[in-house]
């Protein structure tokens, strides 16, 4: 069965051992790192309009408990705003719309919602009314790679993890990889190939840009993070690491005879990493948006190794972590291609793997974080 | 475990012979029914406001081909106007919102939804851009007993067999109940607890129509369609046939020792079909409404009992796909009080007791179709 972006792309479903939802804390830290910057986003695209509803939509929601820790944020940065603006009874209401592929788990979500929701009314019982804006929720499933929004309908985009994610998976890639094993960019990987990588990106990214153009009212805003890389040099991306030993768990798996070769040979990440240099070219080419703000920061490979020193205090355990953290967002694909079969072994290895990395090296991810907005038109 | 609406009240889930999807002829041929209602209300929602993106919302949608077939009905509608009125490069943009409680199955609604957009897209290649309205679907969980828009944001609202539903449990008829065995009304109840469910109708939907009145823009529309009565004596209901004959098939299984008595004493329907006058009279009393259409039409208990006399062609049969279209809406209510294991058992001694009712009596549901307005307020 070839691979279907809009099936097998989303995060692995349920709360067991495996789920995205218990192993999200990477998600969780980044999220926490780039408050700053949605903070000034979501009040830029509040104090330019002042909208008696303000719509927010979140891009590649997925099903966890990052989805409304999202929300909450916004929720939080609204009432502060307004708080500090006398404004605090005059609150805009705020109409959120959490995005994903159809295949994305929003059952799960939607009892998430009612939590939130009861959870908001009980911590805020007995208080003004005016204590919080009120908030709507919904879902909206579709691919960000085509509309889903009217014209001009939306003050705030924002992304997280999502829009490093190829629109599809590219013919030409598949076809050109033909005898390669490598699932991804690596030291060894013909320039030709790399740069089909680059272009399905650069396609992908502007279309979405234009996309979200046409949705965001003037003066809208739009934050996106998502895993990118430190150095301009595309062979030496950190993400060649992270999905590099992938391929290497996945070759050994072939060696064991538990893999074909030619389904490896027919698989690739349909991913990409860009560098800070890439995504502002691509921005400015597109030329429909002012930067407000681009940078790259870097968070451990492990989500629970916290601490900021070039040592890996227990790869072994690091190794595993980063091994859960992986599968939580490739699995699905994975199973798709390989079947479900090898999940268990191809992770153990791959975590074996990781940790004879981190042993040599403490790599980390880069992420790379984007705020821009749709300028204001003067009539 | 106590009955929970927010949980319990939902259709039954999956594609198989016993489920809402294959079971939900009757809606569909009262859509068809209620198809001139609905086009009114589009239209003058539509031309009254020529907003660029008209918002509509469908509420209780379910999950089931019904639930497309009235996004895919005002698309019609909308279009047809537009080219009538020459507007047919000015098209509005569709804005949906499919609401239900968050116990609906929306996985499986936005797996109908990817196909009805890829549907869509391929009858409409290679006609010009503007043969269609584009439209955009968003599903929203949540209790329509609750405020689920932001104010003045909707311009149509639709409801088909819902707003018959209490909002709540009522534990004052949990507790009234105590030693009867009927599950609603009959000819022999108490008035004290016929009152009971008439109050918790006039509460519920006295709220329902404030709530509705501040989500919608003025001069926006309402299409509600329910299970109604056609005589005012609320003792010569057509429903309290159809649930009278379920109270009669759980008591046969109490009797068989299948049933707890108890179970049956604190269960009922959280549900009541009200007369014309009667909502009448309550739209008057909330006085936020105009009322532009209400009427009762009749419908055979049998959903493929298409014939237009008062003879049954084949009761056996005919009490069989009442059973099965009762079950698919019943089914996750009842499982909840009494467990799974009765319900084969119970549909069966169900359908059999229609079969015998039906033999001497043709009896046939008496639809609700109401459609009122918010007022153009002049300023």
């Amino acid at each position: 069965m070839p691979m279907r972006i809009e099936r097998d792309l989303h995060m692995a479903t349920g709360n067991g051992e495996t789920s995205y939802t218990k192993n999200s804390r990477i998600q969780e830290k980044v999220m926490f790192q780039i408050k700053p910057v949605l903070e000034e986003a979501t009040r830029a695209a509040y104090s330019a309009l002042l909208p008696q509803t303000m719509v927010v939509a979140d891009l590649g929601c997925s099903s966890g408990p990052n989805t409304l820790r999202f929300v909450s944020e916004v929720i939080g940065i609204i009432a502060r705003h307004c708080k500090e603006h006398d404004r605090r009874h005059d609150y805009p209401q705020l109409q959120f719309f959490l995005n994903d592929l159809p295949g994305n788990d929003f059952n799960n979500l939607f009892l998430l919602i009612q939590q939130f929701n009861k959870s908001m009314a009980r911590n805020h019982k007995g208080e003004a009314a005016e204590a919080l804006p009120p908030c709507y929720i919904s879902g909206l499933p579709g691919s960000f790679y085509t509309r889903i929004f009217p014209s001009e309908s939306v003050h705030l985009f924002h992304s997280l993890f999502s829009v490093h994610w190829h629109s599809q998976a590219s013919e030409q890639l598949k076809d050109t990889k033909n005898k390669c094993l490598d699932i991804y960019i690596t030291k060894n990987m013909p320039p030709s190939m790399v740069k089909l990588f680059q272009q399905q990106f650069e396609k992908d990214f502007s279309l979405f840009l234009k996309l979200r153009y046409e949705e965001l009212v003037s003066g809208g805003q739009m934050v996106l993070t998502f895993i990118g890389r430190k150095h301009e040099d595309v062979f030496t991306g950190e993400s060649n690491h992270l999905y590099g030993l992938l391929a290497q768990s996945l070759k050994s798996l072939v060696d064991e005879g538990l893999v074909e070769k030619e389904k490896l040979e027919s698989f690739y990440l349909p991913i990409y990493s860009p560098s800070v240099g890439e995504v502002e070219a691509i921005v400015k080419q597109v030329g429909l948006f002012n930067m407000n703000h681009v940078k790259v920061f870097e968070i451990n490979w492990d989500p629970y190794g916290d601490s900021e020193g070039d040592d890996v205090h227990d790869s072994i355990r690091s190794g595993e972590n980063v091994a859960k953290c992986l599968r939580a967002v490739m699995e699905p694909l994975v199973a798709s291609q390989f079947g479900e079969h090898i999940l268990d072994k191809l992770f153990k290895e791959y975590a074996r793997r990781v940790a004879k990395h981190l042993e040599n090296e403490k790599t980390k991810h880069a992420i790379l974080v984007l705020s821009i907005e749709k300028a204001i038109i003067h009539v």
